[in-house]
């Protein structure tokens, strides 16, 4: 089974199956979205899409107006899973800087009632906002076991990613998805990989082939496909994995086989 | 014609050429490198070359060393063209911190002298560095017009862009070529790009499939195709343009009619 394991919901959904039909993804794991940008036609409207990413990024917004986005956003997702069970997954967003009690809360509530199966995208925009990571990965080591996914491509530097592979060390039994493959830093986060075996690599967000060959030849067992869509096309990365892996056995492992087992090991897939 | 307006020499040129029918690719352009990627079946090989790029960019190697490296790299891309002189073209590196007539009489001797078409890739790792570039720019103004390619994906920052941009208005006889879109600048670049004539868009090390499509649907006439080989493949970078482009005429333009007419303009193709 072809696996997208990392798409922001689409409007519309037609759109999104569509994407994945024409890639021969059988099932993708759609995660929340604050911007819209596939609605944009041309520059203009996608910077006002895109502005309000960049806010969030920035750290921008009030806690309550991201709580209440974040809820908005994750119904938007159990949603579109609903109405095609056969084709979606979800992860859940889980706001930053809440207390280690209204965390564990929010898991329960919005992730493990609503049957995602995973946590994320943080989008860590600064120093602090890594930190509140931890809470978060406390509370996942006390309700239940979920991947957490982070971005961790720019904005986020060389060492908000050394504070994460800390926190990877830290809560050795959760399993971390390392978004965008650490982007510029994408070396460091292959070694670390290597080391922890509690580790994984999106590779979306790639620009450099060579970056997404490496991987896969180094870690075939935990390299993830995935496009990022609507930034990046299902179709287009599905080709990069089967054009740079150094054989059909590892191609087949990133593009579905790696994530459809580590979500059966946590049995977060019925 | 299908023109890859940016790769690094590979070795052997076998493989370069191998790539190059793969991909539908009939002439490309050819820069200089110091490091050999290619070669590299794993990471820790990749590693050691990699390290020699990263000193150029750190601008750790001494003027004295630099000036040997570059004299070797562009025999290296002259003596492949001599060998193949319907698939290569190529763009000569030119030392920064010489002084103005140095800096003349090396375009003279390096670049025109061995009928070379563009001058680059420049990889500022610092401020100074982007200054540095003036005197070029001033020596490309007092001998011949060329094409300038400068690297703005990471290390650059947005603020080196800033100063780049200021260089690309005090010099607007001389097309400058914006490497790799801006990196995670790519917005402020296209924006720039569409007021000032003289600017291009290469559209290597894309990231996200939607910044490459902007950049066709805001400014087909001055987007250009490339890989960056070996850091990317001509295949995949040629599939993603078809891809995205809003029509086949843009795609065509991107893919060799865009480059083939700026060097026409400047009578540097034969």
């Amino acid at each position: 089974m072809v696996i997208d394991s990392h798409e922001h919901i689409m409007f519309l959904t037609k759109t999104q199956l569509e994407k994945m039909d024409a890639a021969g993804v059988d099932r993708t794991i759609l995660f929340c979205s604050a911007p819209h940008p596939e609605k944009a036609g041309n520059l203009s409207e996608l910077e006002s899409e895109m502005d309000t990413l960049y806010r969030v990024l920035a750290g921008d917004n009030s806690k309550k107006d991201n709580i209440r986005r974040l809820e908005k956003n994750i119904l938007e997702v159990t949603e579109a899973i609903k109405d095609n069970p056969g084709r979606f997954l979800g992860f859940g967003s889980v706001p930053l800087g809440l207390s280690l009690e209204e965390t564990q809360e929010w898991i329960e509530t919005h992730i493990t009632a609503n049957s995602l199966c995973g946590i994320g995208e943080f989008t860590p925009g600064n120093e602090q906002q890594i930190m509140e990571l931890d809470t978060v990965f406390q509370s996942v080591q006390n309700t239940r076991l979920y991947p957490v996914w982070v971005h961790t491509f720019h904005p986020v530097t060389l060492d908000g990613i050394k504070r994460l592979m800390a926190l990877c060390e830290k809560y050795s039994e959760i399993p971390v998805i390392l978004g965008h493959l650490g982007g510029s830093n994408w070396m460091d986060v292959i070694k670390f990989a290597k080391g922890h075996e509690n580790v994984y690599l999106d590779l979306s967000a790639a620009f450099a082939s060579i970056a997404t060959k490496m991987a896969l030849v180094e870690l075939p067992e935990r390299c993830l496909y995935s496009s990022d869509a609507p930034y990046g096309e299902p179709y287009l990365y599905r080709q990069l994995i089967e054009f740079v892996s150094p054989n059909q056995t590892t191609a087949k492992m990133a593009l579905g086989e790696n994530i459809e087992k580590l979500l059966d090991s946590l049995g977060l897939v019925s």
